[in-house]
């Protein structure tokens, strides 16, 4: 049995992507998200394909939660040797109409839950000397818009995180990688409201769940810190 | 006489050398910091050299004081054509030693600071049809070091406001730029740590100023947007 | 049989490691590197090892010798579907030592023999609406260090390129990627150069290869761009 | 009289105004520019103006000319103090349509005339402790877009020798500064092309300057690198 991985953030879309991919590669993995129902079907979807999973309803910007969490997933699954941050996030609008507290969530959201996250893995991965930490960015990582201020905000603070975290602990043994995504992600909402968009526009979730994949089994020869997806006609 | 400009975290070093340029070129200064000492000794002096300056103590990162600074700012001198963030925030430790309100911390001085000034200042700069809004950057700003997750996940968040500030204001007539400073200020404490570098490699506050000036008088038709400055013998 | 790939660049180190990982992968490849002796003993190691193999001295910088190449490419081998340009080039020294014609040398090697080998994979490729192009670049190619102008003048000169082609050639399907090699390869070479330094500071060319062969192989609605690789204990 | 400024590539838009500007700033002026009339027509023009100006016709591709050039500069005006590096150069065209030779124009323009140009410049300016060369760069320096491949890979290589050479020179106080460009620049040829647009959209020459000139007169504890200039309209 391979190490447990943390999805932090397992919605419908990148998150049930991540997961299946991970228990499909005989990883146990433990879901984190703030609905319990969400949580718990996919857990269940897992299992019944023979995978190893725990559902967790979860407010990941509480530290006490997570690591209530955490706790209940090194009993329940063993230890933790991967964290995927796929917590989402999404605010737009003219920077007067944008309610200040929309800044503070997107912080919240990207930034504090993975430090959350991070102090509760990071120890036991430095301990072993080994761990990867994948952070799923946008492309609001790179480019502040107009429009787009807390979203920007957000994740360009969750990117600062990542290379600071992958210098200090990449000589520990801990690979961490920040995944820019840039482009509309294939999901009912998206498809929704861009229903005028052919299908050769979004990211497909189970794509981007083999680059992550990908990532964290490089050989530590050759680990990759950011690393950008989009679509091939995407207009970028 | 000119418009007002707005000096927020008008501390010791840079923020002083600021408020003195944009006094000496006979603009209304509003010097806005935690200290209420600092900002009348400020105050004081600029007016001791013929210009004119209100001190404010505020705490930049409560919105209700910056909408009361910014209403005394209005009555007492005028309306605000210029905004210089420079609130001033440092942390750096080992990623696991860190407090984690740290890092909330760092995103209140920088990000949510500049939120709140930004949103008193820009109604009235767009009603005008022109202003400015200068950020203070620094290395951190584009680059998460090992032991500076906390302080590069506040200047990237803030730089990412620039971005989207500018891009959302530049076409109402209101220039947005951000400033990254790459190296160390010289001050009594920056002085003090590393005492046994050479003199060339601080740089002036006095310095950085005449850049900031240059930034808010450029013509429309050439804007900058993100200008570096570090002293000449800075390894980089 | 899969697609041709083309290794623009077979020398000892990234460029026969990518040449074993595609023939072990069941691709016939293609070997082009200006000494006979280099790519034929390859090709005959890839041949030994039940792969399909073509050994062509080649100097990249000449389009007509690069035309003829892929004549005999597609005529022994058949269509091209992959081009991997790892021409290699490398000058160092104070500016005013090294001479102008390094300057050229390096963007001969770098764009123009990469513009060449496009100009013959990318009207197949485009006919048959897929394919991949992975250029290799380098520190060099991100930042312009002292004593290195003539290297990044070259390699950013690539990155630019590549971004051009990524652009313009996505929407017809060809995937092109640029990888970021951020550190020292390992070849008898550097670990010659650098015999101070431990194993684990060097990129294995076999761990690179994995990711070129990620990239190839991503599905179109997640294709990466740039992607970076260094060694876990890098300084960067 | 201050130090000489040579002005590579003195064509009528953004060249002819950085000689206005430091002719009226009591420079002494050299125009280097292919044309003969060119370079004369503005000699005249800040002559009967004041100034101190020398036009030569000068292939900057040709080390041997510009060898030649400067060794007139010298004699007739002095020494040479300042380089502002302007070779135009723009090609555009789908990639397969543009001549590969276009490449290698675009990288002589860009990168060999400000190699020569240096060449020429540095160890004077080494020997005296000071000195200053701005090199204008474009959108296409940090962006390769479809279409732009071989305009983008000259104007990135450019980028690449000027970061080369701020570092290597800074610590012999020659400041080395890039400025980008992202707009499109005033002239009678851009009107014409884009006769549509509104004046906002269009970069001043004039106000170009303005910057250029502020960046050689940066104080050397506070020395910018990168700037970039847009119109306040500019989408970006």
């Amino acid at each position: 049995m391979g190490d447990v991985v943390v999805i932090a953030g397992a919605g419908p879309g990148n998150g049930a992507a991540f997961a299946r991919r991970f228990a499909q590669g005989s990883y146990p993995v433990a879901l984190l998200a703030r609905t319990e129902r969400t949580v718990q079907s996919l857990a269940d979807e897992l299992r019944a394909g023979g995978g190893t999973a725990l559902g967790l309803a979860v407010d990941l910007t509480d530290p006490d939660a997570v690591a209530h969490a955490f706790r209940r997933i090194r009993r329940e699954l063993g230890a933790v040797g991967m964290l995927i941050q796929n917590a989402a996030f999404m605010v737009r609008g003219a920077f007067l109409d944008v309610p200040p507290d929309a800044f503070r969530q997107g912080f919240e959201l990207n930034v504090m839950s993975t430090v959350h996250c991070c102090r509760e893995s990071l120890p036991e991965m430095v301990a072993r000397g080994g761990g990867a930490i994948v952070l799923i960015g946008a492309t609001g990582s790179l480019r502040g818009g107009a429009g787009f201020a807390a979203f920007a905000a957000g994740k360009f603070g969750l990117r600062a995180l990542g290379q600071s975290l992958a210098r200090e602990f990449g000589p520990h043994g801990v690979h961490v990688a920040h995944v820019v995504i840039d482009g509309v992600i294939d999901n009912p909402r998206s498809r929704a409201r861009l229903s005028s968009q052919p299908e050769a526009s979004f990211l497909q979730p189970a794509h981007i769940a083999e680059t992550v994949w990908h990532l964290v089994h490089q050989p530590r020869s050759a680990w990759s810190h950011e690393v950008d997806l989009r679509p091939f006609a995407e207009k970028w």
